[in-house]
């Protein structure tokens, strides 16, 4: 809880604050739409406004010129995130130019919410994955149009007598059609002939359908793109543990699989004594302290801990506490077992090696 | 169907009253909050009440009694189980203090639906799947925020005009908008303009999609937490079965992710004769007897039974008596000739022994 | 497609005809309800039901007086289908004791709904999937119950005062709940306060979680329950193809995941001279003529036709049409490239199989 | 961007221009059916939609004719888009014999969009699909239609005393009943009592359960379509490229899994230089030029490029532009790494042919 706190203020810098207004003027440019609000919270809320867009256009300008000093000042501007920064600086006085009043000018301010999204991998991530199933979303999709169309038509034609004001003409049906193919049922355009009915029926049914089957296609591509990222994440992760590296390609894609990074603050007690052992951890960067009598041993880089938890079932013989801000990889104790069934050359080592470590931790102790 | 309600009463207890009383007493807060229910029903409900959170204070006082008598006390205190137990015998007295009207004070009594799931593992489990794809839930919520804001705010732009009591400000068209990309749709909020209703469309598809996604990584999450659960808890059966001890790791692993596990009462028939075999059984725990004459052949911990039927296709030969509540370890038939294919040496063993068992058996009928 | 109305008709029994009188039955007992039917034409209906419900009558008599003869009389009263032919046969009598009116009467007819499930493994599989994720189906059922309740009881809380006809309750406040949980969103129960739509959002979110976890959970569980009845009905195939009974236990499980069943009627034509060839085809039983000149060549049961065009990428080199009604195993050209893959062996049998046999057929052809 | 305008144009065509008009007159005939629109709008869109329908025709005249030169203009009108083609061809004419309204004949014009998917593969797989998984849809659908019939039924009893305009008879409860089972919720029937609510609440319980298993089922055989379709598509690509013509059946369906193909244009970047390389790619048609100096290499069908930077974890050398319009197999980094493990032969090979590639390239500059 401390640590978070003290990691959320050591990472405290200009940006985050910049970030927070940012925030700040969002909440304020929504609330400004209210009419609760009255005339002197309005110009407040502007002047508010008109100071952080005035920020945000001189954080623009220092990433410039700062990039103009790497002499990268065009390359910059052409990457998403100058374009978004420039966008953003560019929002209120646009706003001033094109509308008049204030209400309407902080509305530009929206444009600030893509400065949240400029380094986000969520969207990038989101591209890809409709990229990669685009073939299978376009067969869905025409089929998609197909009974669109013709339930907006067939609905115009069963209804358009007895509801003129409402199924009147094929795009007011569309309106319906698209209403019930989603599921939503604003209950605004709802059919009472006994063909619209069953017509009505159908198009919910086929709606979830063609929807769900859209939903497994985008859903199964998020997946492999996520374990993709995944398994290149903790493949880097991996060839930073000098354990890892006696290991042969086969052996090393098979355990990248099973392993899962953690980043822990200093002072984090990761393992605690009298504990059951559910992992074991390889740490990547950072050190850490086992807390044994007289003298705590420390672990750096390319070494491990917590596997005699798993070797032999006993509970956690001591607490084991992050010295340093650390990255740790974790080997879950399910996986653990698969991999001393699959592989069992790595758990061998696993165990010689931590067993010489001890034997070495001993002769020190006694030394 | 006889078992079950033996095993039922025979679980019966203290604690298991004070569950049923608390069932009773949020039912009767429930009813209490309905205007249908007259001035002397609501003062015995509230007398009711009164008397259970008496109970739960009581109940409270004894656990920390017994943990005290343990040295336990402040661990008791300290955790989950123990502050929903406080918890639970302030809320009503809390209500006291801070309300007036008995009603409302009956309402604090919902406070009890926690202890519910004190000991439940379906809360934790729930936060444990969260936890784990936090990373792809965040890049997701970031794109639902972009949507759901821009959704808002355009809708509030093309309707404001239009629907001013309705779509007047940026909160206000954010009901609509969250309304909408839930695609629940209730109808108070529909935009009628002709570019709203392009926008509505828009913002349902997006809404279906999002949350089909965020669904997908959650479930695929939550699955793989549950066969998690399921190999460890299956791990520790296995290990207690004799049968498997001379197994290597990899033939375990393999194996362990076959198998279910089932708790059958005591006199439960677990095989019917002239059934057609469809599963064969390992006995972690307890006592089975098979059906033989002249005298029933008793099979303990360890043991096995069932597998002649998938052995050679034929029906159950007799039936088979749990005579103890038992734990069993249960090999379906579709796994056992899939464990056929891949571990033949696990598949002969079965056969071996169990062909020394019956020659055994015969011998002592023999003798 | 006329080999599908021969079959049809051919199948058409006794049995076929109470079910199709059934359905006009049921058909006609909604119908009844409806206010545009006069009187008299309540009353043909009434007969209508009548005679129905006697012929179900005499079907149940009937089918008892075969089990009596079978000395299983008992065994048929005690099955699941016994219990529904009695059912169904005692609807109208009991619903003419119990009701007065003729239409109420009518609708005990609903009863017969349980026959055409009567032999249906739809409930049954249904029932077992739900029994098999049970664990995973009551965690989630805890969180909902608390969701449901603290939403219900937050929602009376915000919004008691504003609109006490419809939030006036606990109960009251329920039925909003589980309307917005399930994003039904009827439209009769809408938070109005700022809190209450707060509210509303997070209920809206939490239902879809939730809802897709027990969604995924049950329909993991039934996919594999599905594969699991695939499985076990291939392989009681698979047995009965003499071509595979060389094959060794691994092979066998192997080869059982690639193959589907199909049953075709006879003149049915299977495969198509010229046509791309995507799958070959073994013979369980039946028999079916491959269309070459001079004379046809006819395989049964056990052996195999479809490999040549899968082993050289050539177009089918002649018709192959059932003259038998068969039940075929279909091996997909991209499982066989699978199989050539992991298990060349087979494929290799495949090719040595069907290069004798075409031999075979020159000699004869020759002689 | 250029390329891909250039794509566009250079694929223009008579069929493309047909296709144009086609949309144009979609859009048109869904617009003369507003009331905005004036008898003269409406004749100059009848007229336009008589052209285009006149072109139609003589397109399929067309086809016709250059089928009957090929001696297959009965296969041709027994396809399915010579099927569709007629109809299309036959939907205006037909409008004017049928109806009289100017503005309905147009409305025959929808039959057109058949036309746009005449080619499309997206309805032959959603078919296939349905057709692969309709022994569990049936399964499903008899569910489905007991909780349909028995929900409405309930409602009719429960609510009909009370509301009878809305459920007076069993088919008006039906049209709630699947309102209800679609969580689509209109509004506008909606049960009062509590036993009507009750059943409401399992109704939305039972249909989102009933869905999700149904749209289980088929986005499952949906995905296993897909990836079956991905196999044959590939697996026809690497038979064209030289390099994997060694490989044996098992390292070649192996491989074909981790394979995507990809299309480009003449003159697109495929690599960057200096960026990370994330894929390497095998050419099977056209032509690239790795931009080296002082003369950049021409690399043809059958040979590939991009793997320095997976097997060495360096940034891209040189950029690489395709020279033709390509057919490119990538192969991903992760997918790489994992083929390292599995399969180290084929890297060794790639890595081999590499090294070779390029000492022979330096010879080549050198000479």
């Amino acid at each position: 809880m401390f640590a978070a706190i003290r990691r959320i203020i050591g990472r405290w810098s200009y940006q985050i604050a910049l970030d927070q207004m940012m925030a700040i003027g969002l909440v304020l440019v929504i609330v400004s739409t209210s009419k609760s609000i009255g005339p002197e919270a309005q110009q407040i809320i502007f002047i508010v406004i008109l100071f952080i867009s005035a920020c945000i256009a001189a954080d623009f300008l220092t990433q410039l010129y700062r990039a103009n000093l790497r002499r990268s000042s065009v390359r910059y501007l052409g990457s998403v995130a100058g374009v978004i920064d420039l966008l953003s600086a560019l929002a209120i006085p646009a706003g001033l130019l094109i509308v008049r009043e204030a209400r309407d000018v902080n509305l530009f301010g929206l444009v600030w919410t893509l400065r949240y999204v400029r380094d986000d991998s969520g969207l990038i991530l989101f591209w890809r994955v409709i990229e990669r199933s685009q073939k299978a979303l376009l067969s869905l999709a025409s089929v998609f149009i197909l009974v669109f169309l013709s339930g907006a038509t067939l609905a115009y034609f069963f209804e358009r007598n007895v509801q003129p004001e409402v199924f009147g003409s094929v795009p007011s049906a569309m309106w319906w059609a698209i209403v019930t193919l989603t599921t939503t049922g604003y209950g605004d355009a709802i059919p009472v002939t006994i063909w619209g009915r069953l017509l009505s029926g159908w198009v919910m049914i086929g709606g979830i359908v063609m929807f769900s089957l859209q939903a497994g296609v985008i859903a199964t591509a998020f997946a492999e793109e996520l374990k993709r990222r995944h398994f290149l994440h903790t493949w880097d992760l991996v060839g930073a543990v000098s354990f890892f590296q006696g290991l042969g390609a086969a052996a090393t894609a098979d355990i990248v699989r099973l392993l899962h990074s953690r980043d822990v603050a200093a002072n984090t007690v990761i393992v605690s004594a009298g504990e059951p052992g559910d992992a074991m951890y390889f740490i990547v960067s950072g050190e850490v302290a086992v807390q044994l009598l007289p003298t705590p041993i420390v672990l750096g880089s390319g070494q491990f801990f917590g596997e005699m938890a798993l070797l032999f079932g006993t509970p956690r013989s001591a607490d084991v506490v992050a010295t340093k801000p650390s990255v740790l990889l974790v080997l879950d104790i399910a996986d653990f077992r698969d991999l001393a069934g699959r592989r069992p050359e790595i758990v061998n080592a696993i165990e010689t090696e931590g067993a010489r470590r001890r034997a070495e931790n001993v002769a020190l102790h006694r030394g």
